[in-house]
């Protein structure tokens, strides 16, 4: 499907009010287009930069409706819209990426079943919809396992490791999840975590920023480098054809995300494992707002609106490195404005709450 | 004067809803402030990014008042904002650039007088305040000469330039401009128009941008290229001495442009005279979104919320040019987006007036 092409001074509906939503409006104004920002939250960063908001649920149709009608095309910041949101969009406005691509991606279970069926590895796992299943899986799997909810979950967020034996009461433990749909995965005994940055546009086009190299502290993504240091250049290259080969396959228009594991065999073999995709820009493509030719943001605008893919090479050769500031890190912003070449980046949230993102900072260096 | 520091999740007051408005709150966003636009006009492009907007005229005292005690620190995107509103400003919130700053560079007279008495040179210029005036300026100065409205004028506008004695009704062209406060300015045959864009901070730390070379296309800026070409080291160290000289004396708080002459004489020398202050961001600074470690508009956002200034050095040693998309040119918008590495920006303006500025595009090269 080719989308229609939106006109500087159309209108971007963006879907979720937090900062992914504010950047992809700040892209959004830098290229002439109005944002129009749908979030249940009042107090929403992203509403602060929108030329038009909308407060509502996710399940109020008729304010869904009235925002889908009154744009050009519709977007998300996040994955976790319910399927009949999506449809209910999709309806009344062009959606990217679309709610085929949303619903694939949403669902771990689904997601795992679609990469393995592209041959692409990924960590073995099973469905576990009752406390059978549950044991059924951790025999199957082994220990360590983590059990998860297929759907919602984000930055640790409805997760529960099984290490031993005595961890395994599987109905109490079934029960903590209060009857969501659940799936146990195997642990990959990784290196190091990787990831994709790419945008593919409806033309088949497809544009990947350089892989970068992710630390997590606290499930949470703490530091992101870029080029990813240490890993061979034809991982990295295939690590690249992965995102696209999932990109085509869904048919995807828009930035996604491929997080993967790097596993080094015994004998030093570099092997590539997929832990997920995110369907939208990414906390590890922060980077790119100074350190690539086009942002994730401004790519992902370009993607959804039927423009043509911009460079995603780093100018002058730059590597970067981006620090989330999670909590009360935020305090420390003067120190980070008075570092020559350090940029700060906030995202207007209020109380620095645990493990709340509040802003970035991305430093180059040659 | 020390001011205070304003902390992020403070609000930026920015009187006037142009494009320099727009790009000022879109980098305030980026630092986790707000942004409070005040305009006379209802589609001000500013609006469009700001978490606050105030529609009013510049001379509503009652909606001034409101808007200054609404904000934590208030600034400016032009230089022709009444005397009277800067100062009721001035009494209700910090504002920066300062009212005695704005009022010494918003007249033509004043700003020149001012520039002469630090040493450093001008065009020649004589009051015109009546049609005899005209005449003893005329035979002072010679001709060609420009006669021009002491204030208000940009872009050409307010300007008659006096080529030969048939030009010279004192009388008929005196009455063409209705009785405004003029100045009658010498010619300078230049070489090359160049400008500074530089940013002081109330402790009187300075920082400033790579010289800047101009060309300009019926009196509206058309090309910027940075730095600017074939012009010698210590020539582009006197421009940057100049502009810091002019900040220091107007206890200059924020971002300012000095825009220059630069004359060959006949030895081959180079020699410097200052055309103009504009006591705000400047159309010659917008390579700085890309080109420049800090842009001029983050920088901005620093000094005028007593922030450290950031660095002005353009990252990687690259050469910036930027280019006007003025009127119909930004119909081609699309070709721009197709160009690797071009990086377009449109303003949000609705339609495209001959003459009007729609948007730029800058280009890095190494």
């Amino acid at each position: 499907m080719t989308p229609k092409t939106i006109a500087p001074g159309g209108t971007l509906g963006i879907v979720g009010g937090g900062q992914l939503g504010r950047m992809i409006a700040l892209a959004a104004a830098n290229m002439g287009l109005k944002a129009h920002i749908y979030c249940p939250d009042a107090d929403s960063p992203a509403f602060d930069v929108a030329a038009k908001t909308t407060c509502a649920a996710y399940d109020d149709a008729e304010a869904l409706t009235r925002f889908a009608q009154s744009v050009d095309v519709v977007t998300y910041e996040f994955e976790n819209i319910p399927r009949e949101t999506a449809d209910l969009l999709a309806a009344h406005a062009a959606l990217h990426p679309s709610a085929s691509a949303l619903a694939t991606t949403q669902d771990r279970l689904s997601e795992k079943d679609f990469i393995n069926r592209l041959g692409i590895p990924t960590a073995p796992f099973r469905a576990v919809d009752t406390p059978d299943d549950f044991a059924r899986a951790l025999d199957a799997i082994g220990r360590p396992a983590v059990l998860k909810t297929r759907r919602f979950g984000y930055d640790g967020k409805g997760q529960r490791i099984i290490r031993t034996e005595a961890e395994s009461d599987r109905n109490a433990i079934f029960a903590e999840f209060g009857g969501a749909a659940l799936i146990l995965e195997g642990f990959v005994a990784f290196e190091r975590e990787v990831s994709v940055v790419a945008a593919r546009a409806a033309d088949g086009s497809f544009a990947a920023f350089d892989l970068c190299e992710n630390e997590h502290r606290d499930h949470i993504l703490a530091v992101t480098r870029v080029p990813a240091p240490g890993i061979a250049p034809e991982t990295a290259q295939a690590a690249l054809g992965i995102a696209r080969t999932i990109a085509d396959a869904l048919d995807y228009v828009g930035v996604l995300a491929v997080e993967m594991f790097l596993v080094r065999e015994a004998d030093g073999a570099e092997r590539l494992v997929v832990n997920e995709i995110a369907p939208r820009v990414h906390n590890s493509g922060h980077w790119t707002i100074e350190g690539a030719t086009t942002s994730q943001f401004a790519q992902h605008v370009r993607a959804v609106c039927g423009w043509p893919l911009g460079d995603p090479s780093r100018p002058g050769g730059l590597k970067a490195e981006m620090r989330n500031l999670i909590g009360d890190e935020v305090e420390g912003w003067r120190s980070v404005l008075a570092e020559p070449g350090a940029h700060l980046h906030l995202y207007g949230k209020g109380e620095a709450r645990p493990g709340r993102k509040m802003g970035h900072v991305t430093r180059l260096k040659p």
